[in-house]
């Protein structure tokens, strides 16, 4: 590229990966042997021609041409279907999985970097796969050999397409109301019967086949969570020899018109109307994944997944949004220095405004935080399945299961604010269709709510995973901050001083977490979960941006002074807003507990 | 109304229009002579009922079929035509001028309130009779008697719409680097030469006739703000009969497409660029309104009022989201009670669930909050024209003159927020176009950016206002707070706690303001001029609330404790955030002046 992409910024990723994330040392384990820097590079530049050359370009186009209905099948433009050929030829969908299945073993770390650039180019389009690949790994952990030939192969081919099919009209948030019912049949197959929501990619005409992943309940199943059980069902059958054949029993009831994310088709689907029959009897046929009732479990594992791309999807918009309103703020010439009183001197770049550079600095920090954080957490998932001591994997594991609703709910929540910022910074134009940003705000809009709302992360966290094992895996991130702020504080000056202050937020996150939960109930300690949710993030990005500092050593290029700046701006003017949140936990405010219903 | 409204709620207009801002006390002014609670409630309803059935039927309508250019005219769907013709007819749009005008004095106060049922309703077509307004009132205040009689009589009657034509292409928030040129004529008029850009109903076949206010620059007039001038420059010019004539030469270069409010056509508009030469000469035809070189303080009387009203439309849409998300989260039932292990029971309304309802609380201080502040300074606005007293109405017009920028900004901040939040209490469902509360979203983010974005107001509010006169305006702020502080340390109870917390913000108020411009250099003063907007605008809302609660009283009513818990959840949750800017104002922070743009 002869000019800086305003897609996502090459050297920060590539500084990432290498300098703060040692994917070099990664490379040295056994699994990666085929990998090493130049094939790393190679497909950090293969992802961004493709997602310049096929993605970007329609993104626009995508948003003011969303998919139709039409005859009870889905239209959308052409250049949808040819951008994810070409992804599919790439390679890059299958990259991480193993070599049978025609991967490459690539990091997890690397094919999020990778898929990064097609989520900044176009999220709509970029949906697609991402969903397939979620769907194809959860396939790859619980489903059979069979499974794994029939289904997941021609997933990662780019010929059949996957989803996840799990809220319902009377139960989005709530799968304890799951409703659709799965029969057994004497053959060992399934007729399901039930109506599904909210289902990204639910249909299309894209490729062969579409791979439904399903939540149902079995006849006699227990209530709640724990009756539900996972069925793979497609949209054709296949016939003996493998090639596509009869509509099953899933039919397009109709697409939801969303305010952004518009590209990827959103869907109410209909298991088992009887507008076919497959066989000649009633039901949509499909296979059970993994054992009864255990749906809920194996479903997480995509679920899990899909959380860190939530999250990698709102960083990437932020920091696209980013780039294009640094850009935006280098070229717009507007007003004079602030006291200036020559109203004939030349206009100046408005990046020379403070406040303008405040907002840049704002979305920095956000967009290369959650960005961190996210390329974190898939660091994680490579250490998890391949660290050298089993110790080291329990740990990535743990770190992990912490961390991923704060990497779901932080980029969601922040770069959502960026985006508002980069809006802002182009003033009226922001505004208008014809910049970007407007859309990536609400493209971004979205993410707060698909996979679990803010507010079910809060719960999850506060409720689950920073209570599971004692506690063990809030020790052990304890135990990582504390890691970063020893060596900050030889490191010495500003980072000493944050050192110290990040310190003093993570006393907070202990003692709070033990102040809700003193008395065991959820019903009290879960009250301000989303205030938790959101201090914890804070604390985990300020000190993601102090370890980040750290690697800049005592590099001065703009780039290095750029991510000091950055830091110092988390600590100065983001970090403090936990301590509110904290305030407000140990104070155990009793204001919206104690607001009756029907005084709103 | 058989049902609540979900547009406004009448109950809390009543409320602070009569209990709380005393109304009654307004009317027994001479100039109201004509008015009682009787006529109030009339206009009142009559505003509901021309809100209902002419303007919220095509709010939707309006946004997905936003105006067209063709052929160099403008197309839009007729019911906006329908809705500003009913409204015109009902004599609201006069309401507040004088008789001989068609008007009835009505108080502002209760002027804002009527007019805040149609911004609720549709804020795209509200905008055109708000924008007509501000012009008549200008020319009301500035115009020659030619010109009232010429121009505002026909706006008044709905006949004519008005617009302010401030920015041009290159100059956005610098009105300093205005270039359009104005060049005198023998017979005394003017001929304007240059582009405007951001034109707000810059062009429409609505009336007969568009009245321009248009900023431009004299021959030889001094650089800067103090060389512009303000003109009147029509669309069509009239003939001697005051029948509309040829066209002027303004035309329509373009019409921008919007993320929302698209229903308010917004054009970049072309004076004197030669497709029409008026009396075969070039240059469209304007009149000077008020002196040469005034212009900027002429506009300015429109600029306050149009900036309060950006903020009662920001208001408005902040009040219906909120009601709209009360309304769905009373009805949707999802999920069970926190810490409830039995998943076979029904599941509950979700408005109690304590993250619902923290979120309808947190709209509910934002929006009712927003429109007390709305209403207060619509009052001062009479009171600066009507108290008694020569010191009250000086103390008004400087209560008003320092809050203006808070009127505008903090409803743009907080009301979008409070979209956002209902939104979310919406799931999945508040991300479709087919509920209301995206569209609001999408509206309201236009509300920073407008009329002076965010930054402007700021750099208005800690550059002049605050401190013109000696500081005087704060003064009395600080005056009114104590006042207010005074009487609830009297009640006693919650109210004494909170009036400690006021006043310990206040005091925090002037000590920033000292400490920011203690060496008298606006370059560094400035620098977090928006953390000084944001943090004072916090202590005026907790103020308000305050004083609310306070006119509570003790009644016990759903609504009254309502109040309550909205205030208790203002000082609990929102009033700490000052606290963080105000650190930051007082620590000086350099984090943002230090970063060199190079690093961005």
């Amino acid at each position: 590229m002869a000019t800086p992409s305003t897609l996502l910024s090459r050297e920060d990723l590539d500084f990432l990966l290498h300098h703060w994330l040692d994917v070099g040392g990664l490379l040295g384990r056994p699994r990666y042997a085929e990998h090493s820097r130049e094939t790393v590079d190679a497909v950090l530049e293969l992802s961004e021609q493709l997602a310049t050359r096929h993605f970007a370009p329609h993104n626009k186009l995508a948003d003011q041409n969303e998919p139709r209905m039409v005859d009870g099948r889905v239209e959308m433009i052409p250049e949808v279907g040819r951008a994810l050929a070409a992804f599919a030829e790439s390679g890059l969908l299958a990259a991480p999985m193993e070599p049978e299945l025609g991967g490459a073993r690539l990091p997890r770390v690397v094919a999020t970097a990778c898929f990064a650039w097609f989520q900044a180019a176009n999220i709509g389009t970029a949906a697609y796969p991402m969903l397939t690949r979620g769907n194809a790994a959860l396939l790859c952990a619980h489903g059979s050999r069979g499974q794994i030939d029939t289904w997941v192969r021609p997933m990662l081919a780019g010929r059949f397409y996957g989803t996840m099919c799990l809220s319902e009209p009377q139960a989005g948030s709530a799968l304890a109301d799951v409703a659709t019912r799965a029969e057994p049949q004497p053959d060992g197959s399934y007729r399901l019967f039930g109506t599904k929501m909210w289902i990204s990619g639910g249909d299309h005409e894209l490729g062969e086949n579409i791979v439904h992943l399903v939540l149902a309940r079995t006849p006699g199943a227990p209530a709640g969570v724990k009756g539900l059980s996972l069925f793979l069902v497609p949209k054709y059958l296949l016939e003996p020899d493998g090639r596509t054949g009869d509509r099953n029993d899933v039919s397009l009831v109709g697409l939801n018109h969303k305010m952004g994310y518009r590209g990827t088709t959103n869907a109410v689907l209909a298991f088992g109307e009887g507008r076919h029959t497959p066989g000649g009897a009633p039901g949509a046929v499909g296979e059970l994944v993994g054992a009864e009732h255990s749906g809920l479990a194996c479903m997480f594992h995509m679920m899990n997944e899909a959380r860190i791309g939530v999250g990698a999807g709102a960083a990437a918009l932020g920091c696209t949004a980013y780039l294009k309103a640094v850009e935006y703020a280098r070229t717009r010439l507007q007003g004079r220095p602030l006291g200036d009183k020559n109203p004939s001197g030349p206009p100046v770049p408005i990046i020379e405004h403070p406040d303008v550079r405040r907002m840049l600095l704002a979305q920095k920090a956000y967009a290369e935080g959650a960005m961190a954080l996210i390329l974190y957490c898939a660091r994680l998932v490579d250490d998890k399945e391949t660290a050298a001591t089993a110790q080291d994997r329990q740990e990535a594991a743990r770190l992990l299961d912490i961390l991923t609703p704060i990497a779901k709910s932080w980029p969601s929540q922040w770069c959502l604010e960026g985006n508002h910022l980069a809006i802002q910074v182009h003033g009226g134009y922001g505004y208008t269709r014809d910049y970007d940003v407007e859309q990536h705000y609400r493209d971004n809009r979205l993410n707060p709510i698909h996979e679990g709302t803010h507010g079910i992360q809060a719960l999850d966290l506060l409720g689950r995973r920073a209570i599971r094992d004692g506690g063990a895996a809030l020790a052990l991130l304890g135990d990582r901050i504390a890691d970063t702020a020893a060596r900050a504080r030889k490191a010495g000056g500003d980072a000493a001083d944050f050192a110290r202050e990040l310190h003093a937020a993570w006393s907070r996150v202990q003692g709070v977490t033990a102040t809700v939960w003193a008395d065991g109930d959820p019903a009290r300690a879960l009250v301000h979960a989303t205030a938790y949710l959101e201090a914890v993030g804070h604390v985990v990005l300020a000190w993601l941006w102090l370890d980040v500092h750290l690697a800049t050593g005592s590099a001065d290029s703009p780039f290095h002074l750029g991510k000091r700046a950055a830091c110092r701006y988390f600590f100065r003017h983001e970090l403090p807003k936990a301590h509110l949140r904290f305030d407000l936990l140990e104070s155990r405010d009793g204001t919206v507990t104690e607001t009756d219903p029907g005084w709103l």
